[in-house]
């Protein structure tokens, strides 16, 4: 699938982000540690879900065809998929899956909160939506930080693991290219650029309340935006896809 | 865990029924034949465990000891479980889930109903909270019975087949025994029988416009609420309490 306008691309992407991350939350359902934190990842994870659709939708207004929300979510093979390698890494232990959300929320908040004053009438109505999700989900997982960080020896290290891992998936967040560049120029989208020194500052604080040490690796991962992505992708896809691939179109 | 609190013995029952039935909800997630829909199914999924919860929390109040939410879902094992046998069975194709779902939340909106004028104050509030639920569920549930039934004539083969497979197991939901006989006394329970008739009239209706026949049978499975299960549900509780088990009373 081909996508030309620009916007309908620069929306699916962020459809891909929260659909991928969405996935890999849901993984946890029946699984967390209890009851309670059963609940609240499901429902974090149905969050994304939700999101991705709002962004799918909006794309397929703007192709021409018979593109939909599911064929965008369920239709395109691993090269089709633009979201952030980050998003996409299996979820590991629950330290992992905590690290990596409190990245990617510190991250996906002042997104949606620059998103608002998008010239782009419809990406900022769904940012709106989305801000106040993402204020909920920051607020968690830095919470889960403090928690693993602080709590035995055990979840320290794994927590401290986790981060080593997830540090170079970290860059491309960041990473600018010739379509976003061109959507800033227009109003349409923001460059995350403006808002990562300021994410790296409220990030190294929680790692020092959290005891945790910052990264020094400089090793960086990229290339999910432009559909090259890490050997995870393919069994996610085959997961999420597995019905409509098994019964395609199906509608009853 | 022998419970010899009724109260507390009637709300772990009712608790088993939607932590069970909400896992074999969750397991669609990411399953479901489209976006929106998986999305829907996610959140019925978690309002089982979220009224589960609330079930178990009061039980564990009323149970000397270290009792709580988290023993009683994770700390049990197949005898201990009371849910209906309904609930535990696999989910098979979206049609048995929602012939599922339909049977069962047209028995439970009248339960909640009927809870909310409870002599037990606790219990009452759940079924007041749970009762707005299940009247969304059950709407839901009614509506893919007549889009399945009067679909394609896949869809409704596929229905009819799976009717006829659950019918055995709604006998279950609306037997008396010991337990249920005594608070029905203490106005603290209700005894179903007394919307057996309006239940299966509604459900005649439903299947009358969906096309469906009305299955003739009068087998009966029955056992679970005395601990006695179906070979579904050892492995459903190795999947569902896999975490605590492996990492007993964990905190971190």
């Amino acid at each position: 699938m081909i996508i030309s306008d620009h916007v309908a691309r620069y929306a699916v992407r962020l459809g891909d982000d929260s659909l991928i991350l969405g996935h890999r939350l849901s993984e946890w359902i029946s699984h967390a540690p209890f009851l309670e934190e059963d609940i609240a990842l499901g429902n974090v994870a149905l969050d994304f879900v939700g999101r991705a659709r709002l962004f799918y939708q909006y794309a397929a207004e703007r192709l021409e065809g018979d593109a939909c929300e599911d064929k965008l979510a369920y239709g395109r093979d691993t090269q089709g998929f633009s979201n952030l390698l980050i998003c996409e890494l299996p979820r590991g232990d629950f330290a992992f899956t905590m690290c990596r959300q409190f990245l990617y929320d510190a991250f996906s908040l002042p997104l949606m909160q620059n998103l608002c004053g998008s010239s782009d009438e419809r990406l900022a109505a769904i940012a709106a939506k989305a801000e106040k999700e993402s204020r909920y989900h920051l607020r968690r997982s830095q919470e889960w930080m403090l928690r693993l960080g602080g709590g035995t020896d055990e979840s320290h290290r794994r927590l401290q693991v986790a981060l080593d891992e997830l540090w170079a998936y970290t860059d491309e967040m960041f990473q600018s290219d010739s379509l976003l560049s061109a959507l800033v120029q227009e109003g349409v989208a923001v460059d995350p650029a403006d808002w990562r020194e300021s994410w790296r500052e409220m990030i190294a604080e929680t790692f020092t309340e959290a005891n945790l040490d910052l990264p020094v690796s400089s090793i960086t991962q990229s290339g999910g935006r432009d559909g090259v992505h890490s050997a995870h992708m393919e069994p996610l896809l085959q997961e999420l896809q597995y019905m409509q691939r098994t019964y395609p179109g199906l509608k009853w």
